[in-house]
C-alpha cells in the first residue's frame, strides 16, 4: 500500500454559501422544497436572493464542509473541487488552505463560469433550503483526479451531488477504481432526497458495487429503497453496503454493519439556529474515527458531537476547534 | 423645514468584511496595532489574510452598520457610500436594501477599483484588529451627496473614517452644510484613535463649529485632547460639542450635554466574540431614540442594547430585530 499522507480526501461541489434568514411563506410563495438542495439558473438565484434579508457569505458544499470537519478534529486532509479564479473562488481556497487541507485542484480559465453559490435560506426552525447555481463545478472532470492523492488517502468521499454532472460522474468513478486499486476505502453521501430521486438506479448499483461507506439520512434512504418504512430501508441497506450510517435527525443516527446495529443518541443543544453541514459535520466525525481506527460506537458519537456544534450557529463549517471535542473519547 | 422621510442618513467607507479569529502571536508578528483599523494597499492585505484561520464574510463599514442598526430598531435609514459593481459591491448593496434602507449612490464605473474590503482580525479576547483596503470608496465625492435625501433625514451622521480622503472629507462638509440649512443635525464618529491622531485640528474645529452630536471611545477623546485623564477630556468634550456620547467598553458610557452628564451601564453580555461593529451599533441605539425624541437616558440605554447585542455574536451587524430588544422602552 503506498504511503499514507492523509486520513479523508473528498470530492465535491466547491461552493459559496449566501446564507439568510427567510420564512416558510418565502419559501411557499417561491414554490421552494423546504430542507432540500435545487440546483437553479444565475438568474433564479437572483430573483430569490433579492427578496430575502441581510446575508453572510461563507464557504460551503458538501464534501468541501466534511474534510475542513475533518481537519478540525486534526485529521489530514485533502480535497478535490473546481472554483473559478475570483472573490468567491479566492475565498474557498483560503478558507480550504487556512485549515491545512491539501487543496490543488486547477481553478478554470478566465472567462469561464463563475465559482459556485448556492444562496440559503434558513427558517425559523434551523432548516435550510438551498438553491444552488453549479458554476465553475461543471469544469471538475476525470483530469482533477489526482491519482497520487487518492492512493494516499485512506478514505475517499465523494457526495452524491456530483452525479447530476456526467463528467463529474467520470469523475467519480475513476477516483473509486483508483482508491479500491490502492487497497483503500470508498464512501459515498446520498446528499439529498431529489439527488436520490434522480439517480436511483445508478445510486443502487454503486453502493452494492464500488462503496464501502454509505452515509444518507431518513428522508435519502426511504428514497433510495422507494419506501416509507425506514426499518425496511435499513434491512435492505445492511445488505447492499458493507457499512452504512444513517442519520434521523432529532432522534440521533443508526451504523449499520451486516447484521450488528449501533444507535447513537443525538448530542444535545440549546437550539437549532441553522442546520446546514449538519450532515456533512456528521460524516466528518464518522469517517475521522473510522480513518483512526476508533470503534464504531465512537465514530458515532465523533460524528454527533460535530453535527451538534454547526447547527448551533449560522454556517455550514465549525466555530471551534472539534478536536477540543473530541479529547479524551479514543 | 422639509418633510421628514429619514431618521438618520449615514454617510460612510461601503466595505465588506473578511472576520477571521487569530491570536496575538499573529498579530505581533505582524506588527499590527490591536484594537486599530490601519489602511493597506491590496498586497498587504492580501498578506495578512494569506496567514488567518478560515473567515466569514460580511457586509461592514461603520456607518453602514450604524445604518442598518437603525433600520433594525424599525427607524427609517439613508446610506451614501461608492461600491464596484462586483460580487462585495453587490453583497454590500442587497444587505442594506434588504433592510429597507435607501441607498441610491451609484457604483464606480467598470474597471475602477473593486469594492473596499477589510481582513478583520478577532482574537480571543474578542477585540478586532482591521486591515482595510478602500477601493472604490476612494470614489466617493461630492456628487454623491443628494441635497434631496439630506435635507429629508433628522440627522446626517458621518464616520471619521471620511476625513481620510480629501474628496470625502469635501462631501462631508458639504453634507453637514446642507443639513443644517434644512434644519436638521449632524453627528461625527471619531471612528479610531489613530484616525484623530491624523486629523485632530480639523475634527476640533469640526466639532466646535459644525457637529451636533459627537460620538467617540475613550482613546479617541484622550487623542482629541492629547490627554490621559478621561474626565478632563470629557469636560474638555462638553465646552465643544453641544451632545455627545463616549463609550468605555466594559465601563459603559457617558452621555455629555452641558454641564448634564449621563452616566449608562453596559448591558450584560455572557462572553465577547466578537467587537466588530460595537461603537456603531452603540450610534444606532443612540441616533435612533434621538431622531424619535427619546430622552438621554433612553437614548443610552437603546445604545448599550445594540451594543451588547453586536458583540455576542460574530459579525458587525445585528443578528436579531433591535425592534424586540426596544419593546417598551419608550
Amino acid at each position: 500500500m503506498p504511503n499514507t499522507r492523509f486520513d479523508v480526501l473528498c470530492i465535491g461541489n466547491a461552493i459559496v454559501d449566501i446564507i439568510a434568514e427567510s420564512t416558510d411563506a418565502y419559501i411557499k410563495s417561491h414554490g421552494l422544497d423546504k430542507g432540500h438542495m435545487r440546483l437553479v439558473d444565475p438568474e433564479e438565484q437572483a430573483r430569490i436572493y433579492a427578496g430575502v434579508g441581510p446575508a453572510i457569505e461563507t464557504s460551503g458544499g458538501s464534501a468541501g464542509n466534511t474534510v475542513v470537519g475533518v481537519a478540525s478534529f486534526g485529521g489530514r486532509g485533502a480535497y478535490f473541487g473546481k472554483v473559478a479564479d475570483d472573490t468567491f473562488g479566492k475565498i474557498f481556497r483560503h478558507d480550504i488552505g487556512a485549515m491545512g487541507i491539501t487543496f490543488e485542484s486547477k481553478s478554470v480559465a478566465p472567462g469561464g463560469p463563475p465559482t459556485a453559490s448556492s444562496v440559503i435560506l434558513v427558517t425559523p426552525d434551523g432548516e435550510r433550503t438551498m438553491n444552488t447555481h453549479l458554476g465553475a463545478c461543471v469544469m471538475l472532470d476525470e483530469a482533477d483526479v489526482d491519482p497520487i492523492i487518492v492512493a494516499a488517502s485512506r478514505i475517499t468521499y465523494m457526495e452524491g451531488y456530483l452525479y447530476d454532472r456526467p463528467a463529474a460522474k467520470r469523475a467519480f468513478h475513476l477516483a473509486a477504481k483508483l482508491a479500491h486499486e490502492a487497497g483503500r476505502k470508498v464512501s459515498l453521501s446520498l446528499s439529498d432526497g431529489f439527488c436520490v430521486d434522480r439517480h436511483r438506479a445508478q445510486f443502487l448499483s454503486l453502493i452494492k458495487g464500488s462503496i464501502d461507506i454509505v452515509f444518507a439520512n431518513q428522508v435519502e434512504i426511504c428514497s433510495l429503497y422507494q419506501t416509507t418504512d425506514f426499518e425496511d430501508a435499513c434491512r435492505q441497506m445492511a445488505k447492499d453496503a458493507p457499512l452504512a450510517a444513517v442519520t434521523r435527525g432529532a432522534q440521533g443516527s443508526v451504523i449499520i454493519r451486516g447484521t450488528e446495529r449501533i444507535e447513537v443518541p443525538v448530542e444535545p443543544v440549546a437550539r437549532v439556529i441553522d442546520a446546514t453541514g449538519a450532515g456533512d459535520l456528521y460524516a466528518a466525525g464518522f469517517l475521522f474515527g473510522h480513518a483512526r481506527g476508533a470503534p464504531l460506537a465512537t465514530c458515532g458519537k465523533l460524528a454527533s458531537l460535530a453535527a451538534a456544534e454547526v447547527i448551533s450557529h449560522i454556517g455550514p463549517r465549525p466555530a471551534i476547534r472539534l478536536e477540543a471535542l473530541a479529547k479524551g473519547l479514543f
